[in-house]
């Protein structure tokens, strides 16, 4: 049997740790760019949904003052990113509460200016199976969060012109869309992240406005790896350069 | 007033002319983009919307064997593109027919292989006005054929699992999705243009299967212009080369 560790990382670029364990998912890319891409200016309050271990509010409050309120359904990612918050001596800025985004009860409607959310990627198939490891299996497939509601909850938490983003895979986008329109999301702005030059694009981050009028603005794609295998320069300076509030 | 000039101008990376007018709308790099990004191996049957003086079809002809029908409303524009279908000696692969695409008579449905439409982009509304030029004013805005009518006309030329293709506006991309399923067909790849690195997208194409499953591939970016005002050579490569049947 494998040996659980508990560990202690730093995020990309800054002083903020992380607390992780092998035998749970760890944090992503994903996670840091959705805190990165999101719009913050000026919001007061923010909600933070499926969150984890807390990859993207631990990210997001290097730039921005503004209170920060996370959901996590699993009990062991909740007791890390915990930790985490007290590590990084943000218990004054970031609450954490346990529970499903279905059923939200300590999170009041329509109050975030911005809400952000990093779900489930993968729809639970039959030929596809799910991960084994039940703790990755639900963090990574919508076994307990599909896209709809994970849609529906961030766009029930934001005020009406308040922002929602999302991170997810762009083979999906045409159903993201479709959803963040039937819950009076309207996409506003996205970002392509393209794993080396000449490659087909593997994460998309999209913001969607509540009660937008219609309009995307189509970000300049990031691409990640030059050919030696090393960060870009403009991916470089936008994922491991951080730390200053953007207000 | 202006003198009204009749030219014979080349298509770009090929001997394929194309006749046009200094007072109407000339091909535009649009055009010749969905030509070349359209998926045309294997295809019998062709069927080319909005087809303007017809840079889409005297393109794709240089990929495909397929016979191509293509309906323009305008008659203007359908004079000088049956004169180049002449000066290029391609009457027996493609056949024009004036018409509303809303009003088709002359196509049969759900027969083609593969559809393209590069439509007017632009909405009418009371703020914007439009341009005073009538056939200009027909070719870019939504005055006689909306984003939907398109769509719509595409799927129900093109048969089941065959391919539709649009070039349109980046900002317009969820309203394209959402019609698009509207009308079964299944956004599938999309190619973004930047018209210099670190700009935002001002092109994008769009094929969609009728009746096809979701999951879209997102192609790595084209970007036009390198600093000095060149093209790029990915774009050059694209742009400027052709005339290979790719069947």
């Amino acid at each position: 049997m494998e040996q659980i560790i508990e560990r202690e990382d730093y995020l990309p670029g800054n002083k903020r740790v992380i607390r992780q364990r092998s035998d749970i998912f760890s944090y992503s890319m994903d996670a840091v760019l959705l805190a990165k891409f999101v719009h913050v200016r000026g919001a007061a309050r923010i909600a933070d949904l499926c969150a984890g271990t807390g990859a993207v509010p631990l990210m997001m409050s290097l730039r921005t003052g503004a209170i920060i309120e996370a959901l996590e359904l699993q009990p062991f990612l909740c007791e890390l990113f915990e930790r985490s918050i007290q590590a990084n001596e943000l218990e004054r800025q970031i609450s954490l509460y346990e529970g499903d985004l279905r059923y939200m009860k300590d999170f009041p409607l329509g109050k975030y200016d911005v809400v952000t959310c990093n779900p489930p990627y993968f729809p639970v198939t039959k030929e596809k199976g799910v991960n084994e490891n039940t703790s990755k299996t639900m963090a990574r497939h919508e076994v307990s969060c599909t896209l709809e509601d994970a849609v529906k909850a961030a766009a029930s938490l934001v005020r009406s012109k308040g922002k929602a983003a999302f991170v997810h895979r762009p083979e999906r986008l045409a159903d993201i869309f479709q959803v963040m329109k039937k819950y009076r999301l309207e996409p506003k702005r996205i970002q392509y992240v393209h794993p080396k030059k000449g490659k087909e694009a593997n994460i998309v981050l999209i913001e969607g406005v509540k009660d937008g009028g219609t309009g995307i603005k189509t970000e300049a794609p990031w691409i990640v790896y030059g050919d030696a295998g090393e960060y870009t320069p403009e991916f470089y300076k936008h994922y491991m350069i951080g730390g200053e509030k953007d207000e």
